[in-house]
């Protein structure tokens, strides 16, 4: 029997491969980094044929086994999406290395010499449901930060992530980094994604991007430190003090710009005092754009209006719904957002100063939004280029993820025969 | 029955008290939370009869179970040891607050203002074996940093906490802050401890300080997150460009100076070109501190140095014992630590700037000294005032915790009506 006989052998197998191939890389410069992205972006392109052909199997086979139009849709690979995958990987390369960089320094009243300097985590695990384009962003965001990436795609997508990571191994090599950089997670179960999160020490972070059960599933069962990500019970509170045009224009493109996405606003509470004056015309927008509306008795008195149950306040709906309250004062809102929030991203619409400084300092969310769309909570809104997720843990990073919070630190101490 | 039936229920509810004591908490100024740490070390002081005679309780049933005299001195309070733990209090309240620091900002293209402020985390757990004082110590720190702390600390010092706990509940009422902000965690049993490790979504975060089985249970059985401390495995290596003097004052030190702390020295690898010069220098110098060698087959030349197993290597003994081995080279050294490291803190003696770039660059540990001892890693030496413990992962911190370390972070973003 070979040495990958069980799940946890063949992914012990290829921690190994990953931990000694992240050794090489935390040593790699940028030039030499950025080499490496700028061919695995040019490779993805000369070798398209080869990603479609396989990417035509995993359609097949969804299609095949039933599955709804918009998911295969979603896992459809075509001429332009690697376009954009390449031009995704050419982007991080043109963004500042985070290794190396001094977070903090200082010399000490004995001379000391200390330096805190970012390093890599050495081996990232990620866990995904999304689109195969997932695959190349993460690998790449992974090896500009110095990490190796150990990489566990959806099963639907087993063909296509298995071509673009062979594409993406042959360029790392070629750039003259450790083609290890970039690994699959071999198997196809849940003992396999088990072993993953089994593997303490050999892998140094994992982080899981998906639907709240996958989320959920990691976080209980993973002894390897997690990220948390993504799960977005998103609200929009409209202040007394609201200026109504804005509240209007800041609820309707939180619910309907992107409907699919963790910061899109699930949730709509609204201060009595202009609950008369805004309601009529919130309702008749978010309607007028085929949104469903689950009320409480206030919203409830126009026509359409679905009654809501505690359900709809805790739910993530991703579709066109969203949750309606009427609340008697901004604390009501933030007790309601205590109770119900994900910690993800939170609004309020305001002209009062004092409001809008209750609001930010007392509602607990990695981001709070004052007058603006909940959909800003973004890497690439926040200028921090690309993002490996949204992290709506506390530890670590908090909010959108970029190079950064892909590593970790060192303290460097320098002396002459210092001795306490 | 009372809600407080179970284990699970008895957690959950001192836990849900944290929490609405969060929310206070992480309003309050630095004013009113340095002035709620003077009247915690105040009272310490007024009240130190009473603290007393807990204390003689715990020493009392440690004595009469037979505990060894050192662990009995560990556990026994003292006017001495009551002044230094207000003393430590006041330190606290002396440090600035690390809460409301705008760790990054800038104005997006579209005018959108972001800054990434410093929030505390919520609510902190503590799990340790170690003397009383940690009660005051962790107490003060979440304090500070707007964090309410949940405590839970050796069974052994259970009437010594209770006291010092009440003592200081009254303090933080006195100033106005809520009483909840410090308490025990109930029950005596590992029950309990299991309750705090699995109530995700009530406890931010986890911070075991105390012996490896101790972290190791807490890493494998909570949810919570968790920030691994402590363990120290820690390396000296003496380079081929080694100043001697400086390498033998620097391992006797970091040998012997405390024996008992996670920052001594366990391993000591001397590089093959000047262990004929080095090792009959250091073998008696260690010696004459009744230091005892585990040594490779060279260091088992010298008269009294036993042999090393792999378990030598491996260990973090925490007494007069010292394992050692002569290596080829840098690279075996590195190779060794790799393998051995606990990831705490390694240290190189060497006067060649190459080798010493090398080995910062290569060893992956959250300290690295060159012509230092490796007892400098400590949040007092690193000038961060006192520290809740040393952090040997690499999420969210590592190396010593000072305040800025027990906060997490949320964006607040400001617009004018900004949509996407």
């Amino acid at each position: 029997m070979s040495d990958t006989a069980t799940p946890e052998a063949a992914v012990r197998a290829v921690a190994l491969r990953a931990r000694e191939a992240s050794y090489e890389l935390a040593l790699a410069t940028r030039a030499v980094k950025d080499a490496a992205l700028q061919a695995m972006a040019d490779a993805l392109l000369s070798r398209a044929a080869e990603v479609l052909t396989a990417n035509a199997e995993d359609v097949a086979r969804a299609e095949g086994g039933g599955t709804p139009a918009n998911i295969v849709d979603r896992l459809r690979l075509t001429d332009e999406r690697l376009a954009d995958m390449a031009q995704g990987l050419r982007d991080v390369a043109a963004l500042p290395d985070p290794v190396g960089e001094v977070v903090r320094g200082s010399t000490m009243a004995n001379g000391l010499e200390l330096r805190q300097v970012r390093v890599p985590f050495g081996v990232v695990g990620m866990i995904y449901e999304a689109r195969p384009n997932v695959t190349a962003d993460a690998a790449g965001l992974c090896l500009k930060s110095g990490n190796a990436a150990l990489l566990r795609g959806s099963s639907s997508a087993r063909s296509s992530n298995a071509a673009i990571a062979a594409v993406l191994r042959d360029a790392v090599a070629s750039a003259g980094l450790p083609a290890d950089a970039v690994q699959l997670v071999p198997g196809d179960g849940h003992d396999s994604v088990k072993a993953l999160m089994r593997a303490r020490g050999l892998v140094d972070v994992l982080i899981p991007r998906g639907g709240a059960g996958l989320i959920r599933s990691v976080v209980e069962e993973s002894t390897v430190p997690v990220i948390e990500t993504g799960v977005g019970n998103v609200h929009v509170y409209v202040d007394a003090a609201a200026d109504l045009d804005k509240a209007l224009a800041i609820v309707v493109n939180a619910k309907t710009s992107r409907t699919s996405v963790c910061n899109s606003a699930e949730s709509l509470l609204v201060h009595a005092a202009v609950a008369k004056e805004f309601l009529p015309r919130v309702v008749k927008a978010l309607q007028a754009e085929s949104v469903t509306i689950h009320g409480d008795a206030t919203f409830g008195a126009h026509d359409g209006v679905l009654p809501a149950t505690d359900e709809d306040w805790g739910r993530e709906y991703l579709s066109l719904d969203i949750a309606a309250a009427v609340v008697p004062d901004l604390e009501a809102a933030v007790a309601h957002i205590r109770r119900w929030s994900s910690g993800h991203t939170e609004a309020i619409v305001t002209e009062d100063l004092a409001a809008a400084r209750r609001f930010t300092a007392t509602v607990d969310a990695a981001a709070v939004m004052v007058n603006a769309s909940t959909r800003f909570t973004d890497g690439g809104e926040f200028g921090f280029g690309a993002e490996i997720g949204i992290s709506t843990q506390k530890l670590h990073a908090r909010g959108p993820m970029g190079l950064p919070e892909l590593t970790s630190t060192k303290y460097v101490i320098t002396g002459d025969g210092h001795t306490r």
